[in-house]
């Protein structure tokens, strides 16, 4: 596939089709402020979840599982365990699984705990600019998990993450950035109440081992798995009166958000 | 009593007000998924909750708490410590207990603690289809938390577990079975949308507890409950217009739920 | 500033602009059950939350962070070793906390450390009047989160409280008590329906900590605080069908509750 923006949005149609034609299952090893949100918005979605993050059981059921979230938002050292049980697993078996290193860059525990695991070369690195930045191994880190980074400053970063991972990576904020290195798309859609409610990007990770379960281009997919994400969104703060509204209206968002709405609203360039 | 569709539905009405005025303590060792939707569908309905699920605490909870959930969806090692006391804890003070086996069968550190809890015989045991099949002792268990296996396959399996805890079973799916061994009734309730949140089985698993605290008749009582969360659940789908808004119409449904609902809408046999 | 309602209903309106200016960044240690719900009350509000609550990285995060919260709802081990970290890092840096001492008074394993955590002189101590008793150092404690206590029965408890840490305490009920040992105000807002939804009384702990941060006089931001939350459950209840809707209805009121509502409801004495 020429990577075209016209050729991305047709993709990104019918991989939404695959995911809940196919009902991938995704293992998710997350924070405990997000855990419920992520499974909720996977199912809403049409994908399943199991957070199965438990020592002597995120490596077998990463074996089987057709796609894992890693999410270093609150990494007990149980969990820590766990997450490299899991990628261990997931590499061996080709399970495709997502890095989000929530706030790595100045935290003393989940920084190198990052950077072992880039190593691990993920499918695909989600994070906002400054976790990019420090994941790659520059700057300064997050400030929790906002941004203080623009999402230009850290394109090359991202560029210099893929080329190492062999993966993709992808930069949230207003604009969102995917690129694998060579190729280079940006997503205009979304709404800021996605950054009023907490797992408005943590949520985005698992959806797109959702999607990257479903088709080998995994660049594709993560473009794929934004523009449904961020399109949702709009959708759900059309009818929204604040970050709470929004939150239920987003799950319903996610049910039903469908190609018309996607090639109606998609901004891929 | 008889266990008539009549005779129990009566009964649920009055079980119903029974909790709303006695507000009954359930003590809830559960996955971190559901952990607050749970205590919110406790409190919605009328009772109390109190996640006390670390070890020195759990035990002497659970010998003054009204009644107990035990659900193994995210077992850490300190949660498993935690069931093993307040199990033993109920089990001594009398205080009516429930087995929530998520994903018993194939993995590996929950289904031997599964097979263990069975075998301290839980005053109820709820699960899908294959978890009461695995939990039993035979079958291939769970994909995650969802049911590979019908219902009908697993009634056998839930009369002899029945048997050998000497309590109840109930099977969830699009129709439930109740079982003590020797009766049996099916509750064709509910909505599928309880299927596209992440926790409506397992809150099930909490309001069992609260109705197993206001009366001795445990078949009773996890009829009442099923029937009165299922038709909850059918208030609120009408009402809702996808997975999150149903799970707000949900909450509110449990708290104005009553017996007209309950006798226009229950469907026991 | 003389203490006088008026003078504090200014000081209330003028910090919640200060809040949605500084943006504070508060650090919540806090239960599993909560987390979601108090992370989303910061962001609605226009506070900034990080979950940072593992050995190693708490310490570090509490000398940066504008404001810690240390909530002992469901304190596993590495929780318990986080606060104690946490604390004392934010006392060595001057950063305001916040000691919820949930359902303190009975449970063997967090009674002491509630204790310990008294001694270490938390800028803000809330909780329920029952808790406020046994945090204090007499009293049964609580009944899990639910006060048996009156709030009047408490006061005297706040006031000798209050002398010994040097700070503020605060007591949830019907009507709201702020005292520092000297000063002592009434809060009678709020909605019945805050204690029908999981979180109603730990999310205000955060918000607690997020006025805090915005200026030194902490029985003032205290009550700011607390004036604040219990509008927007006001004005919340006003939309609600039951405790599902006023769930999400109270994040839309915290994130546009302003100066206009504040003077028209705010019941101080």
């Amino acid at each position: 596939m020429t990577r075209t923006p016209g050729n991305l949005l047709d993709f990104t149609c019918s991989a939404l089709d695959g995911v809940r034609a196919h009902v991938p299952l995704v293992q998710c090893i997350t924070n405990s402020v997000v855990v419920n949100v992520t499974a909720n918005a996977l199912l809403a979605l049409g994908a399943s979840a199991a957070m199965v993050d438990i020592r002597g059981e995120a490596g077998p059921f990463a074996g089987v599982a057709s796609g894992l979230l890693v999410n270093l938002g609150t990494p007990t050292l149980e969990q820590r365990e766990a997450m490299l049980e899991a990628v261990t697993a997931a590499n061996a078996a080709g399970t495709p699984w997502v890095l989000d290193p929530v706030a790595v860059g100045s935290l003393p525990v989940r920084t190198p705990l990052g950077h072992t695991l880039r190593d691990l070369r993920p499918t695909v690195v989600r994070g906002n600019a400054s976790e990019i930045i420090a994941v790659t191994g520059s700057g300064a880190g997050g400030r929790g998990v906002d941004a203080s980074d623009g999402v230009d400053a850290a394109v090359s970063s991202a560029r210099s993450l893929a080329e190492r991972t062999g993966g993709v990576v992808a930069i949230s904020g207003p604009v969102d950035v995917v690129t694998d290195g060579r190729d280079l798309v940006r997503i205009a859609n979304g709404d800021a109440l996605l950054t009023k409610i907490t797992g408005g990007g943590c949520a985005l990770g698992a959806v797109m081992a959702a999607f990257a379960a479903v088709d080998d281009d995994r660049f594709a997919t993560t473009v794929a798995a934004i523009t449904v994400y961020t399109v949702a969104a709009e959708l759900a703060a059309a009818r929204a009166a604040g970050p709470g509204s929004f939150q239920a209206a987003f799950l319903d968002a996610l049910a039903t958000v469908d190609g018309d709405a996607l090639r109606s609203r998609a901004a891929l360039t």
